[in-house]
Order: structure tokens, then C-alpha cells, then sequence
């Protein structure tokens, strides 16, 4: 069995995949995900197989702090769509996590009910990886799912590090989940993290969180007043939301639904989809060019000093720079 | 005349910033901003022969959006300090001016009064260049103000583009300039402007657009509270001022005093500048590296045809930018 698996064919992996099979579909995101020199080019065949079948689907990014409650949202949410008869995957980019340590989405376990449905898939964050490359393999996964006929992707993202850029980077929508309990957890947002967002919701709206959340919303919607909406033509607008009491989840999905007519009928969400693909090509480059720049022993031997010499103010910061880069291009 | 001054040295154009001659120190700036090549080792070695005498100024970063008073306040800010004896110099960072057009700071007559001091020196915005060029310049123009005895040094961008990402990254204090009229100015401020601001200034706080300024400070604090502060231990204030009556020019320099006692105590300053020194080669190292690669003529012609077979679903994105990128090193 091991050995059969070892040989299949980048066709039949994406056959697998076309056909909706979710173990092949594990399986194929197994390959991308790998490290190896020795499977990335069968990985791009079977991206290359899939990619005619893609672009179907509604590409959703949901982020928020830990403690927000995404895990409990995203299962909600995601029963309620599967019972209505969609197909939904959930993804998690987390490239804070190098080890497994901090990983979201690390155990299946922490959606239980929808991890079981027949409707849905759930993968969890690959472990490892730098920012960059964890990106990568998530759009490719992304692509994955939609060629095995999911209907919405939900890209999840924990409020650390790059997360939310990465993410806003690949889908056509974004969620920023928040929390009150009075007014001190909103302190300390990260930077432009609002102005990203297609829309916030203040979770957890129930009981005697109700009000706070509701004058919680009556705040961010008076910020949001005054910045540039993440979508042209697009209003982002905070509401409230009880993952939990299942409270406003139908009005979510409205929301969104709106949100696609708008943006399919204005021609944004094609504008957006070609130019996340050619920014993703430009990040490509840029990873890669940095990469081995620095990787390259020459400048890592080379820097250090380079450095020193520029901050006690002996070499000029550009000379600098002119001698690293003449060293590259010239052990290259 | 012009013959001396062709086969002036480095190490003449250093001693005649370093003895603060305001010719020499047009002259040297001159030199660095040629994009001749023949210019650029000269100019490296102007810059360190000076870089040992930098370090000691304020570096003050102004934004606003055009018609917020930017030239009002900084003249009458700067006419302040250099009443109170200090040297005040005035730089522009305009990365979108890639002509003279929309250039800020294009004519002195903007600051008639301060450009006659005899303590200040007000410079304008180099036209032409990217916005990288730009703002390596305006660093390396910054140090030769330093050098030659500038106290303060304003660097002034306009609120568009990446002028103030730019500007933020290279001087110690970030004063963004905002207007309001009843409050519809305030919409659609760029993202995340707000949080690279160590402290905002609502201008033309006076007449009867007083209380309408009151009250938008009040909004902005409000606003300010939920937001990261751009300096940590530092917290970002709304305040008001009336550039036209010298109304709040002296609290501003009094804040600004108080910021620079804290983050000099607190060992921000110096770690902040060493951030900005290394983050600024690496910049240069990212941008020469693109530079290259995408002036590259082999990957000029050939990145349409990737982008289009990306987008059409036929090539992989991650393969296509593998075969521009091994096409690239072959050709280097």
C-alpha cells in the first residue's frame, strides 16, 4: 500500500482530487505541503491538472485574536452552510507556527461536529515552514479544495505576525473577529488590522456581554467611518455575533452573500483575483531573490561586519550594500 | 569657478558641511542626489566623512495631506526654534513627484521667511527618481545636515503615496497634520496612517473652526485608544493647533522635548536607529535585487507570457516564477 501510494502519477493525484475524493485530497495537499526537493515538481503538475477547475468557489478569510472564539464561529458557521447542502473547507495559515507549539487548527478535534460532516474538510496549518512558504502551500491547498468541489474555502488566521496579510492576500473577503467585555480588550489592535477587514464581528453578543457588545459596535462602526473600506465600493461594517447561541450567524452569511453579487456584478472580484495572482508571482520572486542573497555563505560571512562598520559609522550604508551585492553577483 | 568647483574633494566638500557652510552643504546634497554614476563613489565618501559627526539632531517627520498647512505650520514652527536659537533644517521626501509636478517644496518661496533665516535651511524635494532612490537620498541628505550642525531636522512628506511609510522609517518622531471642517475631512484617511503617528495635530484650530477641532481631537483620542501606539512606552495624542496664529507651537515643541527625554532614557532612540539603519541595507539589498532582476531583459520579455499562462490556469504560479528565476541566475 505504502509503496502504490509512493508511485501514483501527478494525474492520478489530481483525478483523486476532481473526483471530490477527500482522501486524495489529503493526500495531494500532503504532496504540496512537502518539503523535498524531490516532490515539488510533481506538486506543481498537480496544481497545473487542477488549476483549469479552480475559481468557482467563495474564498473567506476569518481572523481574530486567540480568545475570540474562531474555532467555535468557524464550526457553527460551517454546519450551518453544510446542512444547507454547501461544501465547506476550512484552511489555517499560521506562520507564527514553527514547531507545533501555538499552531491553531493542530488537532481536528477542536471542531468536532464539523470535522465529522460529510460536507465538510478540515485541514489543519502545516508545522513549519517560514511565512512565505507556508503561504504558498496554503494558496495551493486553496486551489486544491476548489477543484475537489468545495463551495467555500474559509481561511482561518490567528491575530499574530503576518497572518492577516498573508490571507487578505488570497481571499475575496475578509472577517475580523473581535471581542468585548467591557472596552479593554479592544485596546492594542494591530496596526491597519481594521482596515483590512471586509467586516468585523463582535463575538461572544450574549447574555450580559450583549450590551457591551452592542456599544462595542457602535464604536468600531464610528472608526470604520473614517478609514478606507478594504473592498472599493464596499462598506465595512461591524455587527454582533453569538457563536455560541448559533445568534446572527444566518445574517453573516447574508452579508457575504451580498458582498459576492456586489462584487461579481462590479467586476472587482475578477480585478482582485488576477492581481492577488500576479502579486503572489512578484512575492514569489522577492522570497526567492532574498533568499539567496542571504543564504548565499559569501554575504552570511560578509554582513556582520558590513553591518557594524555602517552603524559605528565608518562605511557608507550604500557602499555597503554596492560590496554585498558585487560579491553575490559575482559568486554567483 | 565652475572648473574648481568640478575638482572639489571629497574631503573638501566634508569640511565645508562639517564647518556648517550652507553652500557647501547645497553642494554636497548636489552631489548626492546626481544619479550620475561618475558621482556616486564621491558621493560615498562624502557621506563618510561626515557619518562620525551624525546623530546628535531631532529628526522630526511632518505629513498631512495637501491643504492641511503643512508649509504654514513648519514655517511658523520652525520660525519658533530658530528664534530660540536653534538650527533648523528642512528636508522633503516626495516619492510621487517623478517630475516636478505635484512636487512639494519646489520653491522656497513656500517658506519666505524661514528660508531667509540665518539658522535654518530648507531644502527641496529632489525631482525625479523612484521612491527608493528618493529616500535614500533623503537619509544620506539628512546626515550632511547633521554633520553640519543642524539641531532640528524636519523631514516633510506629502500625504500620498509612500511618503510617510519612507519618512517613518528614518527620523525619530512622526507628527501627522490633519484638518477637519465639520468632520467629513477626516474620512478615508489612509490605511494605517494613524498608528505610524507618534502624535496628531489637528491645524487651523481657530475662528469658528475651533470647537469643530476640539471635538475632532476628541474623536481622534477616542480613536487613538484602541489603536497600537507607533512608539512603544509612547503614547500617540490628538491635540490642536492654529499654524496662522502661532496658537499650540509652543506645546508641540514642549511634547516633542518630553518624547525625546523618554525614549533617551528608555534606550528607544538608540535601538530605534539602529533598527532604521539595518532595516535601510536591507531595503537597498531588496530593491537592487528586484532592480536586477526585473530590469533584466530575458525577464522582461518573458514575464507577459508567464503572468498570462498563471492567470489562464495553464502554468503553476510557483513554476512559472521557478523558470523566470532560473532563466534569470543563468543569464546573470
Amino acid at each position: 500500500m505504502v509503496e502504490k501510494r509512493r508511485k501514483k502519477t501527478a494525474e492520478e493525484h489530481a483525478a483523486g482530487v476532481l473526483a471530490g475524493d477527500r482522501a486524495s485530497l489529503a493526500q495531494a495537499i500532503t504532496l504540496i505541503e512537502s518539503r523535498s526537493a524531490k516532490h515539488w515538481d510533481q506538486a506543481q503538475q498537480v496544481v497545473e491538472e487542477v488549476l483549469p477547475y479552480t475559481g468557482k468557489a467563495r474564498r473567506l478569510g476569518f481572523s481574530g485574536v486567540p480568545g475570540a472564539g474562531k474555532s467555535t464561529l468557524i464550526e457553527a458557521f460551517g454546519m450551518m452552510l453544510c446542512e444547507a447542502g454547501y461544501r465547506v473547507a476550512v484552511l489555517a495559515v499560521d506562520p507564527s507556527s514553527t514547531t507545533n507549539r501555538g499552531s491553531i487548527l493542530g488537532d481536528k478535534t477542536r471542531m468536532e461536529r464539523l470535522s465529522k460532516h460529510p460536507n465538510a474538510f478540515i485541514r489543519p496549518s502545516p508545522s513549519g515552514g517560514t511565512a512565505g512558504g507556508v503561504a504558498k502551500k496554503s494558496r495551493e491547498t486553496m486551489f486544491l479544495c476548489e477543484a475537489a468541489g468545495f463551495d467555500v474555502i474559509i481561511v482561518e488566521t490567528v491575530g499574530v505576525g503576518q497572518g492577516e496579510t498573508l490571507v487578505r492576500s488570497m481571499v475575496d473577503y475578509f472577517l475580523l473577529l473581535v471581542l468585548t467585555g467591557g472596552g479593554d480588550e479592544l485596546q492594542g489592535m494591530k496596526k491597519g488590522i481594521m482596515e483590512i477587514a471586509d467586516d468585523l464581528y463582535i463575538n461572544k453578543a450574549d447574555g450580559i456581554n450583549k450590551q457591551p457588545a452592542l456599544n462595542a459596535r457602535a464604536e468600531f462602526n464610528r472608526m470604520l467611518h473614517f478609514l478606507q473600506p478594504s473592498t472599493p465600493g464596499w462598506t465595512t461594517e461591524a455587527h454582533t455575533v453569538s457563536a455560541l447561541y448559533h445568534d446572527g450567524l444566518k445574517a453573516m452569511w447574508e452579508r457575504i452573500d451580498t458582498f459576492f453579487s456586489k462584487v461579481q456584478e462590479s467586476g472587482r472580484l475578477t480585478e482582485r483575483r488576477r492581481h492577488q495572482m500576479s502579486d503572489w508571482m512578484k512575492a514569489m520572486v522577492q522570497e526567492e531573490l532574498e533568499r539567496t542573497f542571504y543564504q548565499n555563505p559569501g554575504v552570511q560571512s560578509a554582513w556582520p561586519a558590513f553591518e557594524a562598520s555602517v552603524i559605528s559609522g565608518k562605511t557608507a550604508p550604500a557602499r555597503a550594500v554596492q560590496q554585498l551585492l558585487q560579491q553575490f553577483w559575482e559568486d554567483k
